[in-house]
Order: C-alpha cells, then sequence, then structure tokens
C-alpha cells in the first residue's frame, strides 16, 4: 500500500468516528432527547459536522488522491480509494457559497411547507420552491461538471448522491417496462377484486403487546438484541452501525400491521448494515451500496418474507397469542388485509401495486426538472395529468394531496424517489433467485425459518459493501442488472392469481 | 474585551460542543447501547477525546492567556478567564507521557480490582495499586508545581480537580471538627435507640408503578421533563446539560426507598445545573461550582426536603395510592426506616450519620499518601484502626469489605472523596440559613411545596455558576465558610431528639 493510501483510510477512518457520534446524537434527538434540549444539541451537531467538512476538505486530499491513483492493484484497495474518491468528490466540487444558499432556501422551504401544505396553498410554496430548483439545478451543473464521463445528465449527477450506479438510462429502461404494464395491470387486479367485500382487521390492540410481538418478528427475522434495539418514535426509522443497529417504530391502539410491517421493513434494513464486511469496517468501501440496494433488503423482508402467505400462516398463532383480539380473524384474512390494493393519492399510504407508479410521476417530474425541461410551475398540472393517466385519480385544485405531499423536493432533495422503486424492483429480481435456488421456500416460511433468505443476501449482498456499484451488484447477484419484469411477474403472481 | 480573550471564549465554545457529544454517547452508552455497540462507540469517543485534546493544547492558548492576563476589568469577565486558565492548566500541565502511563495502570488495576476484591485479595491488588499510587503521586507534584501560590501540597493539587477552592486546611477544620464529635453522637444515638424494635418496610412494589412514582417526586421537586428525562440503569447517576438534563435509577420489586431517595438525590445535582447562569452557557465560568456545591444540592434534596418528616407527611398518600403494598404503614414508620442508624463496613450502604466517618477515614489516608506520609502497603492496618477508631467495627484481614470496596481509588481518583461530607456539611449549613428565612419550612414542606427552597438555592448557588469559588460561594451564601457545626446540629436535632 502506498503511504498516500495510508493517510486516506486514516483519515476516513476519522470522518467515520465523527459519523458515528452524529449518528447517535441523532438518533437521541428523535427518540430521546426532550424539548428543550434541540439548541445546544444543534451546536454540537454543527460543530462535529464543520470539522468533518474541515477534514474533507483538508489540503493534503487532493494530493493524496492523485499520488494514490492507480497505485492500488488489488481489486478491493482498488475499489476502496474509488469510494473515497466519490464521497471526497461529491462532499467537495460543489461551492460552499452554493451549499450555504441551499440550506438557507431548502429550510425556508421547508419550514413554510408544513403550513403551506395544509392550506393547500401551491402559490406561496412556488415562491420559494422556485428558488429551490434554481439552486439544486446549479448544484447538478456543478456536479456534473466535477466528472463528465460518470454523468451523462445534470440530474444523473443527484442521482449518484443517493442512487450511485442507477443511471438515468437504467431508470429509463426499466421504469419505461413499469409504465408500460403497471397500470393495465392495476386495472386488471382492481377488475378481479370488484365484488370482493372489505376486510377489516381493526381492534383494540395494546401498545405494551404490540411492542414485544415487534421485537419476536424482529427475532425471527434474525435481528441480533445484543446488537441493536427497538424503540417508538413519531416517524419510524432505522439508523445506527453494525453492532448497534437502531429501529424505531410507532404503535396505534386500533391497528396493528403498519407497525409489524414497518418493523419487518426497517429489520431489512438494519440487516443489510449487520452483515456490511468487518474488514472495512468506517470506510466508504465497506458501507451499503445505494439506497435502491438498500430498499431492495427492507421490501424483501416486508413484501417477500412477511407478506408472505406461507409467513402468515407461521405467524398467525403468535399474533393470536400476544393479542387476543386478533383471534377473529385467520391467516387467510390477515393475508388479504395485508394485500388490499387501492389506488390513492398520498404516496406512504400506497400498497405495494401502486407505490411504483406514485415514484414514476415523481422521476418524470425531476428529472425534467433538474435537466431544465420543465419549470416549478408546471408541476401542478404535470401532477393531474400523470395521477390520471398512472392512477385514474385527478389532483386538479388539490395541492394537498398532490404535488405538496412529500418533504424531498422542499429542501432539494431531488433524486432519492427512484431507489424506492428500484429498491422493489431489485427485492423481487433477488427473491425470485432466492426462489429458485430454495424452491422449497415456502415450507421454510410456513416454519418461521428465514436463514437461507439471510444467507443467500449475506453472501451475495451484505459482505459486498460497496466493493461492486449497484448493477455490477445486481449482475453478480442474480445474473443481469435491475430488471422490471421480476416485480411485475410479482406482483402478476401475488395479486392476480394469489400465489403466494 | 481583548482580541484574545474571544479568541479563548471561541475556543471554549468548541471544547463544550464537543463535550455535549461525548456527554451524550456516554449517556447513551450507560442507558441504550447494545452489549456490541461498544468498539465503535470507544473509537468514536476516543477522535472525540483527541480532538478536545489537540483543542485545549492548541499552540495559540499561551499566548492569548498572556494577553488577555488582567485585561478583563468586570468581574465576570475575569471570573471567566480565570476558570478557563484552570481548566486548561489542569489539561496542560502533566506530560502527555505521564498521563497515558497512568490510563494503562489505572485501567488494569481497575480491571483487576473487580475479580480482587470478591477473593479478598490484597496482595494480588497491591501489585497493581503501588505503581496507581506511585503516578499519581507524580501526577500530584506537577501539578503543585504548575500553580505553587494555589497548592500547598501534592494533594492540594488533587483536591483542586474535584473540590477546587477547597483546601486541605479548610478540610482539616472542618473534618478535625467532625472527628472530635461525630463518634460520640454516633455512641449516643445508637444508646438511646437500643430497645427499639427494628423497622422493616420490604413488601412487593411495582416497577413501572415506582417509575411513575419517582417521575412524581421529581416534578413536585421542580424537575422539568421538557428540559430531562428519567431513565433506569444499573448504577444511579445523573448527566446532561441544561436543556436536557438526564437522571438514571434502579429500581427493586421489594424495596422503593433506596430508588425514591436516590431519585431525590440526583433530581438536586440536576437541579443545580438547570439553574446555570444562561449568559455563560458553554463556558468554564458558567458550569457548576465544584463536586462539594454540588454534592450539597443533592444531599439537600434527599436528606433536608424528601427525608423530613413535614414531607415525609405530605407524601405518605401519595406513596400509599401508587404502591398499595405501603397501605400497612404511615409517614410516621416512613421517617423511621429513612432514619435508621447502623454502623457498618460499606460506605455506599451508609446511613447518614456513620458516612462521614467512612470519608474522613478515607481522606486521612489518601492525603498522607498522595503527600507520601504513608505507603500503599500500610493501608490495610491504618483502615482496621481507624474503622475501630471512628465506627467501632475491625476489617482486620477483611479486604472484601474494608480497603478494597470502593473504584475510585483503583484508577488514581484521589481528591473526590472529601466532596462528599463536604457537601453533607455545605447542604446542612445552607438548610440552616434557609430556615433561618423561612421558619415555616415545614408547613411548607407538609403541602409538598419547596418552591421557596429551589428559588434561594437559585439566587445564591445556581446563578453563581463558578464565578465564586466554593468557600467564596458559601460565605456569600451562608455568612460563613463550610463550618461542619450546622451538619452536627442537623443530626443531633434529627437523630436525637427526632425533630425533624
Amino acid at each position: 500500500m502506498t503511504t498516500a493510501y495510508q493517510h486516506l483510510r486514516t483519515h476516513f477512518l476519522k470522518i467515520a468516528h465523527l459519523d458515528h457520534a452524529m449518528t447517535f446524537l441523532n438518533w437521541d434527538q428523535m427518540v430521546m432527547m426532550p424539548a428543550h434540549g434541540i439548541e445546544r444539541r444543534s451546536q454540537s451537531i454543527a460543530e462535529l459536522t464543520g470539522i468533518r467538512h474541515e477534514l474533507l476538505n483538508d489540503d493534503a486530499m487532493a494530493d493524496w488522491f492523485a499520488e494514490a491513483r492507480h497505485s492500488e492493484t488489488e481489486f478491493a484497495d482498488s475499489a476502496s480509494l474509488r469510494e473515497m474518491h466519490r464521497q471526497w468528490q461529491q462532499a467537495t466540487c460543489v461551492p460552499a457559497d452554493l451549499l450555504k444558499a441551499q440550506i438557507v432556501a431548502g429550510s425556508k422551504c421547508e419550514h413554510d411547507w408544513r403550513t403551506q401544505r395544509e392550506a393547500n396553498d401551491w402559490q406561496g410554496f412556488l415562491k420559494n420552491f422556485k428558488e429551490v430548483v434554481s439552486l439544486s439545478r446549479e448544484e447538478a451543473v456543478c456536479r456534473q461538471a466535477a466528472d463528465r464521463e460518470r454523468f451523462a445528465t445534470p440530474y444523473d449527477a443527484l442521482l449518484d448522491l443517493h442512487c450511485a450506479g442507477d443511471t438515468q438510462v437504467l431508470i429509463n429502461k426499466v421504469f419505461g417496462e413499469l409504465k408500460s404494464r403497471l397500470p393495465a395491470l392495476l386495472q386488471e387486479i382492481m377488475e378481479t377484486r370488484k365484488s370482493r367485500e372489505p376486510i377489516s382487521i381493526v381492534g383494540d390492540y395494546a401498545l405494551d403487546a404490540q411492542k414485544a410481538l415487534s421485537e419476536q418478528l424482529m427475532g425471527i427475522l434474525g435481528f441480533d438484541f445484543d446488537a441493536g434495539r427497538l424503540d417508538v418514535s413519531m416517524h419510524p426509522f432505522s439508523t445506527g452501525v453494525k453492532g448497534d443497529l437502531r429501529i424505531t417504530t410507532r404503535f396505534s391502539n386500533t391497528e396493528f400491521a403498519e407497525a409489524l410491517l414497518g418493523t419487518a421493513h426497517e429489520t431489512g434494513h438494519s440487516s443489510y448494515e449487520s452483515g456490511l464486511p468487518d474488514a472495512w469496517n468506517g470506510l466508504p468501501v465497506g458501507e451499503a451500496c445505494n439506497m435502491s440496494i438498500h430498499e431492495s433488503q427492507s421490501l424483501m423482508f416486508e413484501k417477500q418474507i412477511v407478506m408472505s402467505r406461507a409467513f402468515c400462516q407461521f405467524f398467525t398463532p403468535l399474533l393470536h397469542k400476544a393479542l387476543p383480539d386478533t383471534q377473529r380473524f385467520d391467516a387467510d384474512v390477515l393475508w388479504q388485509a395485508y394485500t388490499e390494493v387501492k389506488p390513492s393519492y398520498i404516496r406512504v399510504e400506497a400498497d405495494e401495486v401502486t407505490y411504483p407508479l406514485h415514484i414514476m410521476l415523481r422521476h418524470d417530474i425531476e428529472s425534467a426538472l433538474i435537466n431544465g425541461e420543465v419549470e416549478a410551475a408546471e408541476i401542478p398540472d404535470l401532477w393531474d395529468e400523470k395521477m390520471q393517466a398512472y392512477l385514474g385519480l385527478s389532483t386538479k385544485d388539490n395541492y394537498t394531496n398532490g404535488c405538496l405531499q412529500d418533504i424531498h423536493w422542499t429542501d432539494g432533495a431531488f433524486g432519492y424517489f427512484p431507489s424506492y422503486t428500484l429498491g422493489a424492483v431489485n427485492g423481487a429480481q433477488m427473491f425470485a433467485a432466492i426462489k429458485q435456488q430454495h424452491p422449497d421456500w415456502q415450507t421454510h416460511f410456513e416454519a418461521g425459518d428465514v436463514g437461507f433468505v439471510r444467507e443467500w443476501l449475506r453472501e451475495r449482498v451484505w459482505e459486498q459493501g460497496s466493493l461492486l456499484d449497484s448493477q455490477e451488484l445486481m449482475r453478480s447477484a442474480t445474473g443481469e442488472t435491475s430488471n422490471a419484469e421480476y416485480l411485475l411477474a410479482h406482483l402478476e403472481a401475488r395479486y392476480l392469481r394469489g400465489e403466494y
């Protein structure tokens, strides 16, 4: 190893130690901190952010990269170098003044959005949002300029922040296939279900018992409570580091499924982190690949495992025991409740079939917006038009439940949305490969055994860290890059034919 | 303000922001973190400690102090400068090699002690401990040399780390008075209680109900749950910052008093922090004065307020309601249970009357040890001799319950013990002044009103931060420096005459 490469490693480990601190201070802030703690907490996190920024902008970095470039012949070392360089470039290629202007504009836009959304005030929002879009376009151009070889469009450069490896070209291929087939599939599903009685699993469910049941489910899914914990927070999330993974969820007195499936989802995210390669702990190449792969793991645990008929068979007796008010329905009703389908306005409430349509609408708009093909003012009309085309619903004049519903764009987080549906595609594709290798998968699920899924993922995904980019990883794990066919086949099997 | 003074302020605020991070990472480690989180947590805290160390050892500091010295004419600014200088000097006057050797020797000694204590293995312990003592003596000499004007003896320089303002001369005066009167007072108390029936408040107490009751007590004592929280941990402690104060306690199924009084104690510590001056947030002069004053606040809340007859009258109905198994005894029995006295071997289990005797024994030994007047090998004999003189108990050959019982000395924390009894003295002295100003104090306590105590303390202690040193503070608050007379009067009144 060259000295320059060693310097870079040491430097990035230092950054990881600061990130550790910020990770758990943020967790604490969301889960534990009393209201009046915010001022001094913010000051502390700002200080650590500043120190981290200084480290990444260290004058020596450029020289180290120049000296280390192509010096490492081992595949893993050169991947490590590549990932360090990517993070460094991302952190340093945008002028500080622009970043600062973005933080100011984004904070104001997000803050005002909280009331504007409720007030259906598109014009008010637009005033702030134009500035956010303008600055994000500037950012995207900057990022593209830093690496023209990798980024065909400005939007590609923003994608790289969340979905590195998944280009606009790849997304167009995958989403194109979905767009051409999913709306018709949705219609067909709705048609076959027209006469179905609505199902209700609403009841009276004790919060303590739900928490214990969630922990039981996590254990079944392979979560290690010596290396993580479950807590309650307003907005469920998962965070932490390998060895200390923190999942949060929230519970309702009348509804248990959302918390349970949410816990399964976050357990998927955590499982990925728990399997990352020890040898690269704290270095960029040791981190999870990208958000599209991350989401594939959470959706696999939620949609492919816990929502399957076979797992419902296994889990229902545990459910009956933990929440006695569920005893009036059986595994089949539970599965039917899990797999209800209904086109609706709100993305976060959408089911497995309609969810990708919400995402494609957003991706259509944000990619055109960032690449300068449409203007912010045109969004409501585009939204309405696409909602009608994809989901058969109009959002005309309904901004609250239309283009004002998501927080992502308010502070300029463009390029994130695609990861949700790429995750669903990747998850279905990996699970198809697992099923092929384990034709008896349903027998395992009926016995509460998911170990074979974990082992498959551990070897092909988790232990890979960021050695491969997302599409290389998909090819190495499943034999091909992301392919919408597997998600479509999954949806047809489950929702048209009721197969699993 | 001079530029140098401004630089110092900015620099110390930066340090405070790092301390904030470490405070809450440590809290998390004690209360929340799963077992496997320790490795990466330690690395993160080590990194922050290193950055903090670099900041304190910044080359510019000495120049700033030299330039700022005597430049500030406002009393508060010059106190601020003094406190910054004190912390800087403490952090930089000991050579790094010595500090490192101390960490190595201390860690080994503390680690081995955990088994040696149980095994009654004094000789094994002594082997490690000699090195700890030798390094601590070296440290004390170093610290004394850095400020000969302030430190009359090497031990005084270690006292300054925990009990700044309380010199060996002051302690000799206060402890001398206690030594000459407390053993006889103890005998007299035991004599009057010879025929008393033993009291038991053991029962069956639900943990949830105890936690809720602890929170209720904290609220009555003025704790603000928007600015802090109560959790459960193996070893009760309090930490945090103003605006976010974290108390922990532990609960037993059969015993409620320890947790309740422990909560009151930690609420005293937290109340002090909650009242520190906003204007000096994050600067050394804005911190609590020293451990002798800190302990006076916790002991005031525990011993003077919650253990008083009047408060027991108020609190017993709440206790009866929360823990039904307490309904078989009344407020008087509760008070009798709180105020039982029994000479015993173990400091942490000692009652209010015998506790100071445990401390004086330790202070006698540690001050002589650090000043080179006795050797580590002599400790068991000294311990036995003093236990017999102060408490009438022999610890001959009984190291487990004798000189091996405490963790403090194992890693070289000499100079801390006196703060416990100085705290009791200061607390009794302040409370005597409060009673003089509020002759109807018992009526207030019977109504659950402790606001007048908080207001007295807020103005004279909490809002003073470290503007005054501990003895200046005592004089300004009570008219005289620490005086054992008040603690002795309190013990006589409560334990001989049963007055409150």
